[in-house]
């Protein structure tokens, strides 16, 4: 079978695209600068038997609502399948729904339509409109020298946070009016997601700090128990849904300072050289590989 | 369980919906005319597990394009999810994925972005954007003593039309230009389409003529192994994929006889008094139940 990301790059050369941006960011941009996106997420695969229905719904819709946030647009509708199991009573397929809704009308978004199917896999996929105010923020403007940023901390999203996290929609629009270079959310991993950024700008390499890279107690817990280090998750765990992006360095100083949100914001980074590098605390530059999270792989 | 229809009915009244057609009609209309729409297909319920691969893609894509057809919009934008089992080889999911644009490009359509993940089910869900020139065709539109026509003939699709049929997007928007008042594309069945017409356009019934019924060779080839009546499977299977649609009596003449298509246009019926009737051919009224193809009881 193919990788997730060799697949998606095969369809990308099947597609003659007439639009702004097509397959390859976190939403399509059509020509009157509506985005369009769309996620699916699969029982066993996104969420574990046993989730909470309310949670499975939220993050269906979250998780659009932060690829529109990662082209620096507003949400406005969604459309959603839920595929349902015939075990199923009708108060957990209205849980879901009660999430999808939840999470839309957090942002003043509606579902505006969709259609309920039987499934031996509870699947829920909602595609999601969103509008630009101005030109979107996209993988592919970093430039070599930018500071690398992101928002929140990072890793161990396992233990709760990829079912529950908050679309970063409001940060992102702020961001976008302060002219950030690039953006991707970080659904597949800060080095996967990184690695996105620097291959659809066509740039060689990046270095990270390791003592800027802020680590969630989620991490630390998760590495207590599995022998990993609590960066290693925080590096390649994937469904944070924070933002990572990049700027010109003089204006992410600024923005650290600005940060009118409780959400943190942190210079983790800078474009440069070639391959991924770790820089030690020590001053050591080490070579990093990105092995983030790969749905397509995980059943 | 709830049925798919009460489901549905659910949803509905949790959204307070600000837009001019929002969940209850083939696809969402927004302020700016633009059709929004999504469609699950999934393995077992809309599909054989043994289906060619290429068809799956191509009933996926199809059915999104024929409920834009349904409003009497154009196709534009496309966007899937395709769900795949771990045991598939590349060249299957490529497979589906030239379905898929297949079905797209016949109607100058584009695949604009997407996701694949991991499922043990395979599932393709598409959402699809169109546009409106004009006023959508909605089934609120029916008025009491309209004629009910429909295209193409009906019944016994699970021969192969379900996977392989043509959505009817060019007589569509001619029909649109003839003022046609509702429309729906046959995907539960006839009987339940007109249900659906009928019950968002608050009228009481219908009658449909016997010997007007346009009765598919695959209907006939059904009712030869199952016992069934060729008319039964007209009036009740699924998944034809057809317009169905009412309008003024006399308009319904001229739209008959000037039809440019070589898609066939028949009248079927009237709307009009209490509940769905049938007249055979002897002149006798029979009352009609309608038990369309539930897709959410099926499994």
């Amino acid at each position: 079978m193919l990788g997730e990301f060799e697949f998606i790059d095969w369809i990308r050369r099947q597609v003659k695209c007439s639009i702004p941006v097509g397959i390859g960011d976190d939403c399509a941009v059509l020509p009157d600068g509506t985005l369009l996106t769309i996620d699916a997420i699969v029982e066993g695969v996104h969420f574990a038997r046993g989730t909470g229905w309310y949670d499975v719904g939220w993050k269906a819709c979250a998780c659009n609502l932060s690829d529109i946030a990662a082209m620096g647009g507003r949400a406005c509708y969604v459309v959603a399948v839920t595929a349902l199991r015939a075990d199923m009573t009708g108060e957990e397929a209205q849980e879901i729904v009660r999430g999808i809704l939840a999470a839309a009308g957090m942002f003043g978004c509606e579902l505006v339509g969709g259609d309920v199917v039987a499934s031996e896999v509870v699947t829920v996929t909602i595609a999601a409109i969103g509008k630009l105010d101005s030109r979107p923020i996209l993988r592919s403007g970093a430039t070599d020298g930018d500071a690398i940023l992101v928002t929140g901390a990072l890793g161990g999203s396992l233990l709760g946070k990829h079912l529950r996290f908050v679309p970063r929609l409001a940060e992102a629009r702020w961001l976008k009016d302060r002219g950030v270079h690039a953006m991707v959310d970080v659904s597949d991993g800060l080095l996967s997601d990184l690695g996105h950024i620097l291959r659809e700008s066509q740039l060689g390499g990046a270095t990270l700090f390791e003592d800027r890279i802020p680590i969630s107690p989620d991490a630390e817990r998760m590495a207590g128990s599995d022998g990993r280090s609590p960066l290693e998750h925080a590096l390649n765990d994937g469904e944070d849904f924070e933002l990572l992006f990049t700027t010109a360095k003089e204006a992410a100083g600024e923005i650290v300072k600005e940060n009118p949100f409780e959400t943190p914001i942190t210079i983790i980074g800078e474009v440069g050289g070639r391959g991924l590098r770790l820089r030690r605390s020590d001053g050591r530059l080490e070579h990093l590989d990105a092995h983030g999270y790969d749905h397509f792989r995980k059943s």
